[in-house]
């Protein structure tokens, strides 16, 4: 069994909104063992649709469109779906309901553009939206099924996981591929390569499929087997020999942010974490936020952005900052320090640095980050140096941070 | 004239990359009048770059591929594309000599598998790459320019502004289309489709067409015209009519966001500003450090995500905590006042809530959020609902109270 995406919408095309529907697919369909051939995106247009589906249906037995569902005026998908399969649009009463029921419950008056949203191609497999107000359809023909659906992801998502996945896992033995995934952070693909380099060849030779996936700070590897899960112990082994291997850089079997792996290290020594934040501006304070049940270890934090509030809030003594620059060992010890108290936490970790575009000097240049890391016994200090882009200064700091406080914590930092 | 684009790697289709480059392709493509009328996404496999090719050539002037291009062993679309061009690799001096520098100024070894990434496809035009290692290429055959570029978003983005960009507005005069975005934030899609259903007839009645973009919290209008740039004036009028209309909602013409809006405004009314967090942990603070600059404004912030953080760091009484709760009139009050106060800054905006998934209780369901902002003048406060989802809470929250200080300040809070 083959699938096809289709994402339709205009502003996915000039790039007003990023595609993350195509993603999410890709992920869950290849997990049940449905494989992904392509993905295509279209204008809202009904030629470009019909012309879509003539060309990926003959190839694929299923065929997921999102988008071109919404209540507005320059939606057209349904129309253009109800005409190429030969049906027609009809009022479901029972849709209607659900409507008028979904805006009581928020006390919002409904619309008449919304009272369309109940109209339904005749013969369509109805799947019904618990998220918004924009019924999914399931169309079969020739032996290819085509199933449409909002591009809201949550909506998308819902009705995917309520209507769709149960049916096609019904209908469908599917071969199942397996995946697993190794995370790494603070080593480039080059030197990542060369550092595995025989145990590559080794994989290879398994009959194991590799691939590097480098974004900012982080370089995912992803073997994958044909076998299916029954490879996963030997796949699992593989990944092994790497942590052990690189255990200041691979944190993770799995695809687990470092605030994830991290918080459940803390849990497990029973530790709880504080930041105090000048160039990360807070962005470490929310990685760990984000995830459920942290407030179990995680504190707070003191965004110290300015001067002022590094003398206020952390008692830094206006001389020691002008003596040394806010971008130093110096005040990031102090900052990591007297974090730890004030916040009253086990372990802090500090950062200042120059994210730029401007405020760069000669013997510190835009990108200089010092990053600290105070427990109890001592206070780790790190200067590193990520570039000119201030986007990526800013979460390369917090990734680096998050990563030598669980180095830290596992006594890697030397 | 128009373009196609083609994303290279496995990484996509399974969903572990999302793709971002045919989104920022999309949107320089268009904004110089190369309309993209389709994006693929297909495996790093020949037979798949030849179909693509065969397919998209023919319908379009220029296909853009990216991805495929690393140094390790499973990228592909280099060898493939010699061979699709009936063409061989040789070593590039100059470009060998270019990759040894990029590593001497890292101060990095330089890999083998490095040296291979100087070898060109006889024939084909080389696009320097000032940000990497791997080269892009330009070739031509049928009337149709094919170009392929590393998937790393910055090289490919360097490459294309560097190199792909001047050479194509000296190729083609293109005709323009016209793009620009209204932001608003805070009203749903059909609520703002009903608030301007009579502008939305007259705009389209005068040629222009509407896209409405929905993420969570933000709605973005789009007008396009197929005129160029001469309706750039029409178009602004069109939107000031929104801004007039829904000053709460309207934030912007043109794509930037609240924080940045905000940014302007603070610095227009000279004011300093600080939050004090809880459930949104740090994401405003974020937010508002991401603009480059923020410094003039912003001071800094309290991550106050524990009552002992609540207590210590901004002296509420645990007895008031105990009392009214965390997430509270009362205690939203307190923090932004306190939080005004100790920061020393002059608008201060605090956020209390259950972002979930536990934590949930009769009167305060998930989803509940206080946000409350002082000035020397009040506390203007408010309680919403954003519903179940953890990260999804996280982001409304901050993305509302942002707007909150915005309308605070221009006098629009009720």
């Amino acid at each position: 069994m083959k699938a096809a995406l289709i994402s339709i919408g205009d502003e996915l095309l000039i790039g007003q909104t990023i595609n993350t529907n195509a993603a999410w697919l890709g992920k869950e369909l290849s997990t049940i063992g449905i494989p992904v051939t392509t993905s295509w995106t279209i204008y809202d247009q009904p030629g470009d649709i019909k012309e879509s589906l003539d060309h990926l249906m003959p190839k694929n037995q299923l065929i997921i469109l999102t988008g071109g569902l919404g209540p507005t005026k320059d939606d057209l998908t349904k129309h253009t779906l109800t005409e190429y399969f030969n049906t027609s649009l009809e009022i479901v009463p029972e849709v209607l309901v659900r409507i008028e029921d979904f805006f009581k419950k928020r006390n919002r008056k409904m619309l008449d553009v919304n009272i369309q949203q109940a109209a339904f191609p005749v013969g369509a497999t109805l799947l019904h939206n618990y998220h918004g107000t924009a019924s999914g359809m399931w169309f079969e023909k020739d032996g290819c099924i085509v199933v449409s659906l909002p591009g809201v992801p949550y909506e998308m998502r819902g009705i995917m996981n309520d209507e769709v996945f149960p049916r096609l896992k019904e209908l469908f033995e599917t071969q199942e591929l397996y995946h697993e995934t190794l995370m790494t952070q603070g080593i480039g693909e080059s030197y990542l390569a060369q550092e595995i380099e025989d145990w590559e060849d080794t994989v290879r030779a398994d009959g194991l499929s590799l691939a590097y996936l480098p974004s900012p700070g982080i370089v995912k590897l992803r073997l994958s087997s044909k076998n299916g899960r029954i490879d996963s112990d030997k796949i699992n082994t593989y990944f092994e020999e790497i942590l052990k291997k690189l255990p200041k850089h691979a944190y993770s079997i799995g695809e687990k942010s470092i605030s994830e792996i991290l918080g459940q290290l803390l849990l497990e020594k029973n530790m709880t974490i504080g930041s105090v934040e000048s160039c990360s501006g807070g962005t470490i304070a929310k990685e760990l936020v984000k995830i459920a049940g942290s407030s179990r270890y995680y504190e707070g934090s003191i965004v110290a952005y300015s001067y002022k509030e590094k003398e206020n809030i952390l008692g830094i003594s206006h001389e020691d900052l002008i003596k040394y620059g806010a971008v130093s060992e110096e005040i990031i010890t102090q900052m990591a320090e007297k974090g730890r108290k004030l916040l009253g936490v086990d372990i802090c970790v500090s950062t200042s640095g120059i994210a730029g575009p401007d405020g760069g000097l000669p013997n510190k240049p835009v990108g200089t980050v010092w990053i600290g890391v105070s427990t109890e016994k001592r206070v780790f200090k790190i200067c590193l140096n990520f570039g000119e882009k201030r986007e990526r200064n800013i979460s390369m700091t917090a990734l680096s941070a998050l990563n030598l406080v669980r180095c830290e914590i596992l006594g890697l930092n030397s």
